[in-house]
C-alpha cells in the first residue's frame, strides 16, 4: 500500500479526494486526510468513509505535523499558498514526495537543491492556472517546435467564472473562489508584457481600460485584462525570442469597464482603513471617494465625477449592487476600502446553492513553418457540477491527483521543485484529463500577430 | 563667542549664511561651515571670508563630524533630511542644541526624552513648508482663539513656483526644488482630508482631478491639490473639532490637468525598471505605455487613450516637453519610468539663469464668534533675487537663522524635538521675517465653510 497524506481539505479538494478514493483498489492506495476540521471533510467522503482515515491536523503543531507526515509516503498540501513551506520542510526532513498547485515562492524555490540531493519531487503549479495552462502551453509550443516550427507569439487567459445557465446579473460575475483576491486582482506593479518585441507598461489604474476581446464558440465573447508580469515563464517555456508575450485574466465583456470604476475612486485600495467603518452605510462608504457638497447627491458626484451617462449600462451595475444604500450598513471595524467592497459585492456575488461555475481558457499560439505564418487558437472549458463538485476544484484537482499517483509510480521522478512544463508529466496527465471533460478545441486561425500587414 | 556649525551648505543655505553673518558683532557668532565640498561654499560667504570658517565635513566620518560639532554650541543641519538623524546622535553625545528645516521622523522623534532631559532644543520644521506655514497659522489661530473664538475650518496650501517674470512656459512651472520629490509628489497612499465633518480620500491617481482654485491678490489664480495626510497636525494645532481640515500644494492653474496624464500613463511610476531605457528615445519611452500599433502614431495613441482632443492646450503642453522626440534619448541605464520622466521635464523646467522663483502660500481660517460665522484669509508671496538667492532659500533659511540665534539667547528654551507653534517661537520670528519681506496679507471674506447654506 501506498500512502498519501492530504493536508488541507478546503473547498477545491472535492474532486481531489473522489479521484484517489476511486484509485484505491487499482493504485493500492491507503488515503489520509488531515485537517483543522476533520469533521467538515466527512461530506466529500461521504459513502467511502472506509476508505479515507480522516485525521485532525493542525499544521502549526510541529508534533502531530511531523508524525503525519512521517507516516505517509507522498503529501499533497491543499492549505492556503503560506503554508506550504512549513509542510514541505517536514518532507525534506522525513523525505516524502509533496504535491501543491500554488506558485513556486521563494522559499519553497531556495529548496530545490535539497529535494533533488534526496531524490525527492516536489511538483507544485499543477492545478488550473497555475497548472492545466502550463502543460496544454507546453504540449502545443513543443509540438510546434517538434515539427520544426518556430514560436512567434504566445498568449494565454484564463478565468474563473460563473457557469452560464447561472449567469443572471449584469456583471455577469459572481465569487468562484476567494473574493478577496478578486478585490485585489492586479494590484502591487504594473503589468508588464510584449508585443512585437515592445515591451508595454500599464499601471494598475488602467488596467481594466486596456481589455482585448475573446470569441470561445459555443460561449460567445469575453474580455482579458494583462497578468502582472507576462514574462514570468518566458524562458522556462523555451520562449526567450518570442515577439509577442501575454498573459491575462478573462472575464465577461463588460466586467472590467465597470470595475475600473472601483479602482478610480480608490475603493480597492488595502493600504489604509476608513474612519469609523462599521457605523458607515454603503452610501457614506462610496461618498468618501467622491468631494463634500451640501446638496449634490451622491449619485450624481458619482456619475459626474467618473463620467458615466444616466442610460449607460454601467449605472445599472452599480445599482444592481445596492451601492447607494443608505440602509446597509458596512458593520466592519477598522476596514480598508478593499474589505469594504469585498463585502459590498459579496452581497450581490454569492453562488447561490444552485449555481454553477466555469473555468475558461484561451492560448494563442504564432509561429512560423517553412516560411509561413500560422496560428493555433485553443480554448478549455469545464463547467462545474454543483456548489461541491465545481469546475473549480475539478480542475484544480484532478491534475493534483493525478500527478499524485505518477510521482508514487515513478512516471514523474526528475527530482527537486517542479513545474509541470516537461513531455512526461504533461502528456500522461492531459490525455487522462480528456477523459474527464478537460479537453482543449483547438483551430487553426489566420496568424495575425499585432502587425498582420509586416510594417 | 558663541559658536555656530553649519552642516552641509547646498541650495537653500544662501540667505542663511548672509543673515548670520550680519549677526556677527551684534550676536557674537563665531560661524563654522562643514560641508563635503567646501570650495564650493566660498561663493556665498564671498566678501565675509574672514568671518566664516569653511572646513571639510564628511558626516560619514565619526571622528571628524564628531569633533565638528563637539566643538559648536549649536548646530543647523542643512544636510538631506535622512542624514538629520545621525547629527542630532552626536548633538546629544555632546550636549549640543540643534536646528533643522525637516519634518520631525520617527527616529527624531524617539530623541525626545533624551534632549529633554539634557535640557537641549531639538527644533524641527522650522523652514518655509515646513516652517512659516506653521508658525503663520499658530499666530491666526491663537488670536483666533484668544479673543473667543471657535475654529470650524482650516486650510493651508503651499507651492514653491518660478516667479512671473520668468512665467514662460504653458505649464507655468519650473523646477524650483528637488526635482525628484516634484515628480513623486502625492505618492504612497491615498490623499485624507476632512470636510464639513466627513472624512474625505482620494487615491494617488485622481489627485491631481480634484484640485480647488485659489486667488492672491495681483498674482491671479492658482490651483491645489491635496496634500497625503491633512490630518498630521490636527491635534497639534489644536483643532480637534474643527470641521473641515486641507492641506494642499499650489500650483498655476492647468499645471495639475496636464500632470494627471502623466499619472495616468504611469510615468510617475519609480518601482520598476523599464526595459533598455538607456537606448530609448523618449517616444519610445511613451509608446511603451501605449498599446501596440504597427500603423498608427504614437501622438493619436496617446490623444486617443487620455481623450484629448488637438485644440486642447493640454496636448500643446506636451509638445512643448519635446515628449515625442524620436531624436532625444534617454541615457539612462535602469531607470524607472519617474527617473525617465524627471530626465524628460528637466530638458524644459530647469531654470535659466535669470530665472527667479516664487513661494506662495495661502491659508484659510473659518471660525465662529458671538454666533457670528467669520472667515480670514491669509496670503504670502516671496519671488527671488537670483539664482542663489532665491525665494525658497530666504523663506527656509531666515527662519532657520533667527531660530538658531533664539535658541542661543535663551528666547527659545523648551528643551526636547520641537516644532515651532508655540507664540513664544512664532511671534518674534514672524515679526522679524516681515523686515526681510516675508508677510502675510489677511482680509476677512465671507466665511462659506462647504455648507454656507447650513443644509
Amino acid at each position: 500500500m501506498r500512502k498519501i497524506l492530504i493536508i488541507g481539505a478546503g473547498k477545491s479538494s472535492s474532486y481531489l479526494i473522489q479521484y484517489l478514493i476511486s484509485k484505491t483498489i487499482s493504485e493500492k492506495l491507503e488515503i489520509t486526510i488531515g485537517d483543522l476540521h476533520p469533521e467538515n471533510v466527512l461530506q466529500l467522503v461521504k459513502g467511502y468513509e472506509d476508505k479515507v482515515n480522516c485525521i485532525h491536523l493542525d499544521i502549526f503543531n510541529d508534533d502531530s505535523r511531523g508524525q503525519a507526515i512521517k507516516d505517509a509516503d507522498i503529501v499533497i498540501s491543499m492549505l492556503p499558498a503560506r503554508f506550504h513551506i512549513t509542510v514541505a520542510k517536514d518532507c525534506l526532513k522525513f523525505e516524502k514526495h509533496m504535491v501543491t498547485a500554488s506558485y513556486v515562492g521563494k522559499e519553497m524555490q531556495e529548496l530545490h537543491e535539497d529535494a533533488r540531493s534526496k531524490n525527492l519531487v516536489f511538483m507544485n503549479e499543477i492545478g488550473v492556472d497555475p497548472g492545466i495552462d502550463h502543460m496544454s502551453a507546453m504540449q502545443v509550443i513543443d509540438r510546434i517546435k517538434g515539427a520544426g516550427g518556430k514560436m512567434l507569439l504566445f498568449e494565454s487567459f484564463t478565468g474563473g467564472l460563473v457557469a452560464p445557465e447561472s449567469d443572471d446579473n449584469l456583471w455577469h460575475y459572481k465569487f468562484t473562489w476567494n473574493p478577496r483576491n478578486v478585490v485585489l486582482a492586479g494590484q502591487g506593479g504594473a503589468a508588464k508584457f510584449v508585443q512585437e518585441n515592445q515591451f508595454k507598461y500599464i499601471p494598475y489604474h488602467r488596467l481594466f481600460r486596456r481589455t482585448e476581446f475573446l470569441d470561445i464558440e459555443g460561449y460567445g465573447r469575453f474580455e482579458a485584462y494583462a497578468n502582472r508580469d507576462s514574462l514570468k515563464y518566458q524562458h522556462a517555456y523555451g520562449l526567450d525570442n518570442v515577439k509577442t508575450l501575454y498573459r491575462g485574466t478573462m472575464r465577461r465583456v463588460g466586467f472590467s469597464k465597470a470595475w475600473h470604476v472601483f479602482v478610480q475612486l480608490g475603493m480597492t485600495d488595502d493600504s489604509y482603513t476608513i474612519e469609523d467603518s462599521a457605523n458607515m452605510t454603503y452610501r457614506d462608504f462610496v461618498n468618501s471617494f467622491l468631494p463634500y457638497s451640501p446638496t449634490d447627491s451622491v449619485e450624481l458626484k458619482f456619475r459626474h465625477s467618473l463620467k458615466i451617462d444616466q442610460d449607460d449600462i454601467v449605472w445599472d451595475k452599480f445599482l444592481e449592487l445596492d451601492l447607494f444604500s443608505s440602509e446597509k450598513r458596512v458593520e466592519l471595524q477598522k476596514a480598508t476600502p478593499a474589505q469594504i467592497l469585498q463585502k459590498i459585492l459579496m452581497d450581490s456575488w454569492t453562488l447561490d446553492p444552485t449555481d454553477k461555475d466555469m473555468i475558461v481558457m484561451y492560448h494563442k499560439f504564432g509561429y512560423e513553418l517553412d516560411g509561413q505564418k500560422h496560428q493555433i487558437d485553443a480554448t478549455m472549458v469545464v463547467e462545474g457540477e454543483d456548489q461541491t463538485y465545481t469546475a473549480m476544484a475539478k480542475t484544480v484537482g484532478l491534475p493534483v491527483a493525478m500527478a499524485t499517483i505518477a510521482i508514487l509510480n515513478g512516471s514523474i521522478n526528475t527530482p527537486g521543485v517542479q513545474i509541470p512544463i516537461s513531455k512526461e508529466i504533461y502528456t500522461p496527465i492531459l490525455h487522462e484529463l480528456e477523459s474527464y471533460g478537460i479537453a482543449f478545441k483547438e483551430k487553426e486561425v489566420t496568424y495575425l500577430g499585432y502587425n498582420p500587414l509586416n510594417l
